[in-house]
């Protein structure tokens, strides 16, 4: 059935008015009085539609928050003392191997509805707390499940090359033979849409990511690479190297891995709320990205650690007001960009014909208010495949 | 009618698992098996309770958002460029002047909805944007409307010497002279509960704030006042010489302030949103207010140009990340000491027999939570002098 959306409007696109869609898909954008063949009308009451949010990079689905670790560190502790206490991603891998299937659903559920409530239509979700076999698979099962259940669009990710479990001490070679055997059996299951990994001198080396990158190309599976947030490494480039549709964090990136990831087509995912959190002062080389015309793409990182972010919203102001982007860059962050990082772009993130009707209609006065206001809510309305959600708060 | 909350946990009271309210009062507060006498029972699923936030410095009732700016801004324009071409705190001026009562109301009502959402139930707001006869009215009696539209409790706070207003260009002392002929007239009409001041080099001088802190002493009214936020300018003793409720921003606050707050009882009101928006590398002197025992308190300080902020509980996260207070220091700085900021530390931000039964029930683990999650909301009940809200979170 053909819906007509009309009295609203469309950044960059001063004449369009009125969208019509059909089913789950957008067919045209114009004025008003062109508009045709539709059954029903929505009164959007001169809000500003934007498409969908997209949050690129989560790792919603984890065993425990790590709220005493914030604490302990306020209170004095080193990252080193609270990692030799048993703390740290250590803590979460154990949480999430000794977690229900059910209670990881249900407190990533929970995560997850505040990301949706917040303008997210689609959303990456990636392993990488379990690094044993039962464990990344229970929570690969958890995001598709996710997927089945909520109105949003969801991407799994395999990071099983996330951090050396104590299983595999002093042998990072050995675990890396053993991920390249089990990301097939995985990707077998339909669990996997991507593969990442984590490129740093606490975690993998070049090396070794690339070791688990050729195994996914064996399998046709696009890569993606946190790359570059604690100190150069060549992440930048080897994910360019690897047409990875992303490279994440990038603090540390240079001018040659820049120009590798813009001749790749690999997009730029910063993650201001890890930044903030970890209180960094070298942001990530904006004028260089902007310079080459690397598409730069925003996310939540939503992960118990470093970046315990519920809301897409707020770190669309953190890139604003820590890494200088304007409201418009971050606007595209969150759409257009999120989902070329999640190779999505002939889909969604644009409102366009024949792309996804994913939109959120917000009730405000200046798309620059998606990035001004400090946490909180904005009244809007979101529209997941054509449909409004159900409790609107406009 | 008396009330029992139950199969709760409160931070600092391990033996307490019960609390009983009679009517807006807290009456009890001890274990299960001895509570007495009550008519109804609460279940609360083992929450963490606090008592209701307090967000003692914000300045939510104004024209117009200023989203435009922060987008200049971004764009590469100055401060300076910005003023020159009418904005700044002039154009919310401006568009406070022209607004109506009824807008002002309709926009304060939707940020202060927020805040409640967020677990506020005591706010403080601030004039200070009319800066003539009529628009300073029409503010503080928005601000009094409010308070009885609203489940929350308000104080109304008078900042006629927020900025000079075009009229008096070049004319401060006749602008105080003003300021000092309208706070008595404002008064008589109970629309004030303090007087606040913008004691800084691009606002008013010590002098001229002594003058207008005469007046309010000969009107019985306390004060408070916006200190040392770009510069050192002696506003913290200042304050501390009359015996001010807070000294509010205090980046550039030196020991002497300190310890002159310490001894006249003036709280320290950090407002985080305010540094973090400004991008300020210098943080107040936590180190040498907690030597003193000056009691520190965290507000939002919302408004349209340097915290357009509508989370408490965003503010006590950046409390914590930018300032490392400890969470125990930031829930205190939003209860105990924000109530003591405002002059009402003998009636609420306290759960304690006699003190308002206002309170939010939070369904964590960890009451360190309150300040670790970035954003979004947390499931809660808020319960305002003994009533829950209708729309229930948890
Ligand atoms: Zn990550
Ligand atoms: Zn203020």
């Amino acid at each position: 059935m053909a819906t007509l959306w009309h009295n609203l409007q469309v950044v960059g696109q001063p004449k369009v008015n009125a969208i019509i869609t059909d089913g789950p898909t957008i067919r045209w954008l114009g004025a008003i009085d062109d508009a045709r063949d539709y059954q029903q009308r929505h009164d959007l009451a001169h809000a500003w539609v934007t498409p969908g949010l997209i949050d690129c990079h989560t790792h919603l689905v984890f065993g425990a928050q790590r709220a005493h670790e914030f604490d302990l560190r306020l209170q004095g502790q080193s990252y080193a003392q609270i990692a030799q206490a048993g703390g740290g991603i250590a803590a979460t891998v154990q949480a999430t191997r000794e977690a229900t299937h059910e209670s990881l659903y249900q407190s990533a559920k929970a995560r997850l509805l505040q990301l949706i409530t917040d303008g997210v239509t689609t959303v990456e979700i990636k392993s990488g707390y379990g690094l044993d076999a039962p464990s990344e698979r229970k929570m690969l099962q958890v995001i598709r499940q996710l997927a089945q259940d909520l109105p949003v669009t969801i991407r799994a990710t395999a990071l099983l090359a996330h951090a050396l479990p104590a299983e595999f001490k002093d042998e990072p070679e050995r675990y890396i033979d053993w991920v390249c055997q089990i990301l097939p059996v995985l990707h077998a299951d339909q669990l996997i849409d991507a593969v990442d990994a984590f490129c740093e001198h606490i975690a993998f080396t070049p090396a070794q990511v690339a070791r688990v990158f050729d195994c996914a190309k064996q399998l046709h599976l696009p890569v993606k690479l946190h790359a570059e947030q604690l100190s150069l490494q060549g992440g930048g480039a080897l994910a360019a190297r690897y047409q990875a549709l992303s490279a994440d964090h990038l603090e540390y990136l240079d001018e040659a891995g820049v120009a590798a990831m813009a001749k790749a087509g690999t997009v730029a995912v910063l993650l201001p709320g890890a930044y903030y959190l970890l209180r960094e002062t070298k942001a990530p080389p904006i004028e260089l990205l902007r310079h080459y015309q690397v598409p730069m793409a925003i996310a939540s990182d939503c992960n118990p650690g470093t970046s315990p972010s519920l809301s897409l919203r707020l770190m669309m102001n953190m890139a604003c007001t820590l890494f200088r982007l304007t409201p418009a860059e971050a606007l595209a962050g969150v759409t257009e960009h999120g989902a070329r990082a999640l190779g999505m772009s002939a889909t969604t993130g644009r409102l366009a014909p024949g792309f996804a009707a994913d939109m959120v209609a917000w009730q405000i006065d200046d798309p620059a208010e998606l990035c001004y206001w400090l946490g909180g809510q904005l009244p809007h309305q979101r529209v997941y495949q054509g449909v409004c959600d159900a409790a609107s708060s406009i």
